[in-house]
């Protein structure tokens, strides 16, 4: 039975198709939708279209959903619609007629939009302390190996020499500068859309700073077309944001197979964290890695169908939002496990020690060599000229076990601790606390 | 002749071939690449790479050639591979020696990713302003129509009463939602890649929190790996934030191609903004919004096109990333467009009044007079069900001519001051004037 | 236990996120599976690898797992790795070591390989049928509706008459223009790929030629790399064919959702097939087509996540590849669904009749008396000019009841049997008839 | 002045604005606008529009601008909107008025719609010859190298033997295997859209069957909806032909790239083909194959762009199907230049012989020796486990010399005459012939 409903039902062919794959995703909106509704059922109480009395009915028969949906208690039941129509259902089961006085002044669309924006809201925050974990080990990887050099690459071509210190940290970094986009999705996000109802407002004098208070959300979408547009631009933005941060993994997992290919050698893992052939002893697979690589293609190409699916769209719900979730909700888990994943298997990566003592590295010092010459006062054209007739004289024997590099962010100065702030400057951004706080609030 | 040139040349076919699109860009990165040879011949004689007096004429040199560009009166001599060959040429031939002391401690790769950074930063300020005046406009039109009620639509059916002061309003809170993704690129452009030289930094005890200061950076990329990285890093960040802002822009054009078909007939322009044809004297075309749509379409795909340049490619520069340019130098350039003529065409829009009077549009008011109803103390569902049956009976005839929409952000309450304040503090956001002392402060 | 394992096993968390959706997907290749072990079985005993009396055995006990499959009563066992592991375990339960023979001379890879052949074959085949019974509905409806006249759009603007036979039948036509992408498709999965082992071939004397004529190939992958490198080529072409396939069903769906909004109001479903509101009864809310229309918009977003899987990837397998079954698959299902789904629609879709009689279209008639006079000898500019002048001085009053359209494929001639042909000589290049031969012969 | 125009021009910036790109794209289309007006004229002369002698004239003036532009002496007057009406301005200058009767019966959008498609056939011809240079230097190499021995991969590891010959071969089968996709896009580009006008067809009785015949299109879009329809559709098509050829020369782009990183070695070429820095001397940068590497990347995102454009569009044309020539036009000449280039370079590749005498390869051999004991008798498991502990206890030193592989394609065995005979098939199903008599009968 729908609430909508009018004396003919769907034809089964039809629920069918348009359900999708909602109940499973309903099951992760189910304690928000009852947050959203505690805080709608205050407000309709202070605005008058609820008694106190009701109100107290209403939020106690909510907590207690709320609790059971914690202890995995709470499921949609056969027939039921939806995550919204089981808790009226619920509700008005338990405590009777109230049940039906919840969905005054509001619609499914913003019911809808606040569960999904609570829900981005505590996934980007999950998601921030999995970037955290990853980068804490980074950063940690990049100080214990900041004297264990390593080519550095240019064109894939042997161009300089680095370190694995500078290949951590750059990782470490990186991440710091993912956090940019995380704070816009979870700024979008953490915007109150109640009380726009189907995208046009409402003739009941809804208190929506109200709402946005008790939910800890830091603003409201102010225009209620927009906040109904928003459905699918913050699908959009976490999209991007969490394309940027696959981009890096990406990267790092680019960089671990072609580091553990028997020609570079340069890093490995043991044994029961790679794949193996019993009788190739020497391949190790780097499948996580590889897994990682393709996990986070597969993300990259979200904001595309996310794209299609709101593109040369008019404004207003449209039934295409609904299938948002299934590119996003996906995405999310898939990015919380490559994090949890690279940080799991770089626990354990060992290094080789040495790479650039052995003679076939020797060019790399090329510049290394010129740039002394220009410290002591030779010109940079004349010193460069110097040192490339001596290579090709096959008269280069340069010093390769030391380097001397000093400047900021350079393989003898990792600037560890300025990344670090860099960091910590960014988690302090997402006001985290205020949104406990909120929900603490609600829940008491 | 090139600076890395041995005896042997290349092909022409390979030159023609690599070569690409890159006049053309470099004509735009030329202010840039001579701010960046400014701040980094300071650092030099800071340093003592360069003698004062070097430093001096160098100085003089780069400053005429600056204002050259600005005259229109710089260009790349034929033979000559790039603007940072030509820059070089220039100063040699005109100051001497002391031109090919310029490049010590730097690379091509960080000199190029210095200029692009300043450029995007300078393309970033452009696209704020643009957004600005179109916000503006909105807000305007926000206001001038917040009595004209219009249709709103869900499912692209009729649904409930709307206004085209929601809709413009609706559009303004949009833009300044953009910000975020802005801002993000921004904060990405805004960091000083100097001194990373070829990636993996320099043996010369380069000052790089000096040139971060000269050229007016917030930050610097501290680890050089990661600055060399933030190639393409930034370009994908960059590519999200016009995508976000084509995304509202496409939302805007659609809506206004809907609203002049002439079944819809809701909104108008002077005839010499639309193309007609003279044997359908009905038929405006939209064309420029159209066009917008469609142009706002390919910003869309840029982030596509990014990240498939940049995926599963290993650490360090690969000669693959020229080709950013081709893609998000055009796209800086379309958006900017786009959000010109969204504004000169809205100057112009005529909006057709009393659309909701006509008794076509009744059954827009049912929720209006359940609502009311629900105010005078009838249950939501027995209100509901009332209208409901009274509508099947067609005995349904609301007042069509107002609303009392209170609540904020609804058709009686825009909340213009509100989304006007946001605006002002995403743009505070941005440190333009920072960016403007630091420049002016190289050229003086 | 894994095949290649050695003494160490892999850590849980590594095999949780190794594993992935297989299980899920491997019950879909396990007929496919089966059949491939048939020939490969045949193959070995014709090359004596294998006794008469081994690969009596096998096929014996591959046809019972067939059937098995066939009848539900297959399963993967808990710490089975996968469908080909399963398999060669039940023989060897069964039939005892001639089970362990089976995997000689052949590879995981190549097996993989020929199960998602075979499997995208008959797919492909599935997906014909499905356009067929579409292709057929909507030749029946432009037929039923070619007298029902409606407005032809260009830039969404009114422009010129149409009807609904002349609109149902482009749908149709185009359906006959997707089976080339699908054609394409259909060559690249049949091809035979068994005999490339890892990619790198087998120094055993295999027979991939019998192998290709047992499993109805209509060729093989000559080069064993090649072979290897179908993987990603044959979900790329394939994902091109059902983005084809999806774009002609979004525009549909597109055209179904403005021609339902009221003020077009051309074409209606029973309620059954809609939603809607209870309160406000002319809603019909079209979410079936809303939904193939961003569902065809998921499928055209499948080659983008295809293409970042594949791209920049050096020749052989890599374990990103895995995860091009999340991608293929379920876009089959959905192109499945939304070509069912269309049909079933289409069924009971009621169109408006007369619609072009309301003086509201007469402008639509411009061009047709225009043309009309230019048949009697006007030249074409001066009746161009004289209609355009009648329309300025609001005296045009053309006849809108009736066309002369005789032309090949305009609204009075619609050309169905020729379209039909189109369709009829597309299916017949499939050769599903070789294919259905094949597999009755293995499991005779 | 435009063709449509009433008395009032549009805006400078609305002119600015939709112009676009169109200029230099309809430099490309005139030759294509004049052979399709040379068969609209016959046409309409058959049907009695035009007169013998008017279209005996327009014929001689059309053929002298055809010439006008192979001489390169055509261009578009300053002032004339496209070279649609530079043509008829021409004409109309030269001849008199009867240029202006050549638009009779035809619309501009059924007019571009013509050039287009017989630009389409035409590149895709000039494509087809560059991928059959290519492929037939590929399949040489591949003979040339046939005993010269190099790893092969799995996940980034050594995994088996393989060959240059077998590598260069596996390429020239999938250019064969890339000829589907070309097929479906030229079969779609070679059909006649002519007649269908603005997309709703015509009240003149004109003869689609004769432009399809004398224009050498092998069939029409019969229905004119869909013959409009087909605007985007064919450019879909095309772009995924592009992306699925660019797939193929990226993965051989990769390949080489790797295979010159100083690690492997396995391949090189002339110093002037590759850039290098006079102090590296062992650096060679592959910027040819990186920029392949990259274009055929930018190509690969084409098809994203274009299904931008086109998604949740209903029927009909829109203006923003202009845009999809900035799309289309620049992929089809990045994929000419990028199979020209990849021939141009390897017809100079040099490759490293005798690379797996090295015993660090040995490993490679360890399947060939279990597949030996195999044929001499040996029980696979058992074999398998013996080999396995011979390596384990370092007593495995297999001859890493020959190999005998003998099945179809593999390295013994490489089927350079079937791969051949599979583009000879290939080619054939293009009917290039057809549409030079065509032409050729046109301009005669």
């Amino acid at each position: 039975m729908k609430l909508w409903q009018k004396a003919t039902g769907s034809k089964k062919e039809v629920e069918q198709f348009t359900i999708g794959r909602d109940p499973e995703f309903d099951s992760i909106l189910a304690p928000f939708d009852v947050l959203g509704s505690m805080a709608h059922a205050h407000m309709l109480a202070k605005i008058g279209l609820l008694t106190e009395e009701d109100n107290a009915i209403l939020q106690k028969g909510l907590k207690e959903i709320y609790f059971e949906i914690e202890q995995g208690k709470f499921s949609i039941a056969p027939g039921v619609e939806d995550v919204h129509s089981q808790v009226e259902f619920l509700l008005t089961e338990r405590y009777g007629e109230v049940g039906k006085k919840l969905h005054s002044g509001r619609s499914r669309n913003d019911q809808v939009l606040v569960d999904l924006k609570l829900y981005y809201r505590a996934a980007i925050q999950e998601l921030v302390g999995e970037v955290s974990e990853l980068f804490d080990l980074l950063l940690t990887l990049s100080e214990k190996h900041k004297n264990d050099l390593m080519p550095g690459y240019t064109h894939t071509q042997l161009a300089m020499p680095s370190s694995f210190g500078l290949w951590f940290g750059s990782f470490a970094e990186s991440l710091t500068e993912d956090m940019g986009l995380l704070k816009a999705a979870f700024d979008l996000s953490n915007k109150n859309p109640l009380g726009s109802a189907a995208g046009y407002g409402s003739s009941f004098p809804l208190d929506r700073t109200m709402t946005t208070e008790l939910l800890g959300f830091a603003d409201l979408h102010h225009n209620v077309i927009n906040a109904q547009n928003s459905r699918g631009k913050t699908e959009r933005t976490l999209s991007f944001a969490l394309a940027g941060l696959a981009g890096t993994l990406n990267k790092l997992a680019t960089d671990v197979c072609l580091f553990m290919n028997q020609h570079f050698a340069f890093i490995s893992f043991p044994d029961d964290l790679t794949t193996g052939s019993s009788i190739m002893p020497h391949k190790k697979n780097p499948d996580v890695f590889e897994l990682i690589r393709a996990k986070t293609n597969q993300v990259q190409a979200v904001p595309t169908a996310v794209g299609y699916l709101l593109t040369n769209m008019s404004t207003g719900y449209h039934r295409d939002m609904q299938l948002l979730k299934e590119e996003i909700f996906p995405a999310i888990e898939t990015m919380k496990s490559c994090l949890s994943m690279s940080t799991f298997m770089l626990k354990s990566i060992r290094v080789r020690p040495n790479i650039l003592q052995d003679s076939f590295y020797k060019h790399l010092f090329s510049v290394e060599v010129v740039n002394e010459l220009v410290l002591q006062g030779v010109p940079f054209r004349d010193a460069y000229k110097k040192v490339g007739l001596d290579i090709e004289a096959d008269q280069f024997s340069p010093d390769q076990t030391s380097l001397n590099h000093t400047h900021e962010g350079s393989i003898g100065n990792l600037c560890t601790k300025e990344i670090q702030e860099k960091m910590n400057k960014s988690q302090k951004e997402f006001d985290f606390e205020r949104v406990l706080q909120a929900i603490q609030g609600l829940i008491k």
